[in-house]
């Protein structure tokens, strides 16, 4: 009796010693930030690319709603998830120089039936069908791309985003909303989800044990929107004791956010995530050139104003994160500073 | 005048001793067989797959003319050389139970377009395409695989095998052979490349090298003759010191090698490379079951007759090389024992 007291006693001791040598050890070589980054498509690329090159921990967690283009056919044809942002997420996170990098960016220029479609996409749907599953695939493919941290999917249902308009139209799937077949000037009154999605569960995970959550920059309604309508992410992202930063869009999008201030951004996402759940929000305040700006008034965007003052829930950081390219684009490296000092 | 001569001397010593410290270093480790082995399709893939067990450097010298399937469509589309015997070498070479490996095995069983496509016959278009050379392009997917030696092809012209069959009727194009549109009843008289095919400089050198080199098996006239017709093969086959082996085929193809028994293939191959290039021809001497042979008749395809004798050219090895499987293929594992042997 004596005897399996001891026992016991030791074990516990054994049990707390280890805790403490390997809290001791974390202490040392300092634990590793981790930063979870969620959205989808250009803007998480673009975000992954600059915070690369830092030392941290990244997980990208990727919205599964894409339904257009080479995504979408492989979508209809395959009944897999779509591998289009993913496929954006593992280039960001892979080296920069590498020929499987290079070969996930390629797409057919010819070929009956190939043309158009992306090599990476091809690749996932590939890995989907030998793996037989959504998410081993996308782990596999991280592994052979040799990626600086991890790609999620935000969720593994099959799911559509959907869309209300101001007029009561409903809208289903997201190449509906970025090729909108209905009024564009109608403001989008409520997205949802059919069926509703499930959080992927690592995913929740991630964002649970994370240091940063970065949501966007983004298209608001068809990329950002649904990762927080998936069931188990906005509790999560309540839960989470994570900075979470909201990185608003650059430039409006019509049918999307036509006519958005960055407010409207903003409340957007908290009608879907609730009031006190951000801590930061990060606005470009450079303004484009005015050739440039005439450009995006063709495709009727333009310039978010960046209208917005801290409050006492989130603060607001204006910076110019302005790209210095052909296109009003958030350039990675000063998004990535901005992120990284916060 | 006395220096510049002692300069001169200088170098010549110290040139000769660097070569004999190399010569030393090589008897030491003792320097590594180098097999070569020539074809392409299913007979080259057995092979390398059985030798890639040995403590060998393996080189594989791919046939380019392949023209049907997966390969021949993205052939005609982008214009690259076709993928097909080349995916095949590499597969051969690459770590078992790789991923990577598993993608390049895959073919898409759906998709509008993609259906048929071999994933690996993509995977090299697409590097084709990227790299703007074919030969690069082969060196890259051979590094991105971890192949254990190399796949180089045997030219880098875009050149298609022809035949003249016995009535006069020319036949142009390895489709039209395997799949033949004639009397396949017709033998084949001729084969020739149209236009004439240069040998891509390395395959030639590997030739000059090698320790042992493998003629086979595979498809007679559309696959082994036309690498022995490509400029510079003859040649470098008949200078090399190398053991040259031939491979016969274990049954006959309709069309192809109608009723050809060992000494038929051997007289058309030595019609091409010469007599007394041959040091060995290995023979299949183990008949696949009635049940087998029955099924083959469907195709009109019959057993090879082992009919071959040692001559004072080359030494003839009549073994059992026979697959315990539902098809009269070569074991990979006894055909490598049997050529390690040599």
């Amino acid at each position: 009796m004596l005897f399996s007291f001891a026992i016991i006693i030791y074990f516990i001791v054994e049990f707390f010693s280890i805790k403490l040598i390997n809290n001791e050890i974390e202490r040392i070589i300092g634990r590793m930030q981790k930063i979870v980054v969620i959205g989808g498509g250009t803007g998480s690329y673009t975000i992954l690319r600059g915070l690369k090159k830092y030392d941290a921990e990244f997980i990208a967690v990727i919205n599964m709603m894409d339904s257009g283009g080479s995504s979408g056919r492989l979508r209809d044809e395959f009944g897999f998830l779509p591998p289009g942002d993913v496929r954006r997420g593992l280039i960001a996170l892979s080296p920069e120089t590498s020929m499987l990098r290079k070969l996930f960016e390629y797409r057919f220029s010819k070929g009956q039936g190939l043309q158009g479609h992306s090599f990476g996409n091809l690749f996932l749907t590939a890995l989907r069908d030998i793996t037989g599953n959504d998410a081993k695939a996308i782990e596999e493919a991280g592994r052979i791309l040799n990626i600086k941290g991890k790609v999620l999917p935000v969720t593994t249902t099959d799911s559509h985003v959907g869309a209300i308009l101001e007029n009561g139209q409903v809208i289903v799937s997201e190449v509906n909303l970025v090729i909108p077949k209905h009024d564009p000037r109608l403001r989008i009154k409520k997205v949802f989800l059919v069926p509703k999605a499930k959080a992927y569960k690592p995913a929740v995970e991630s964002i649970l044990k994370a240091d940063k959550i970065v949501i966007g920059p983004g298209g608001l309604f068809y990329s950002i929107l649904p990762s927080i309508l998936v069931s188990g992410i906005k509790a999560a992202l309540k839960k989470s004791r994570a900075k979470k930063i909201y990185v608003c869009n650059i430039m409006t999008k019509y049918g999307d956010s036509t006519g958005f201030k960055a407010s409207d951004f903003v409340a957007e996402v908290e009608k879907y995530l609730g009031k006190g759940v951000l801590d930061y929000v990060i606005c470009n305040n450079k303004k484009p050139s005015k050739q440039l700006l005439q450009e995006y008034e063709k495709e009727k965007a333009g310039f978010v104003e960046p209208d917005l003052k801290d409050t006492n829930k989130y603060k607001v950081i204006k910076t110019d994160l302005l790209d210095n390219i052909d296109l009003a684009r958030h350039n990675p490296d000063k998004l990535a500073k901005t992120i990284m000092k916060l």
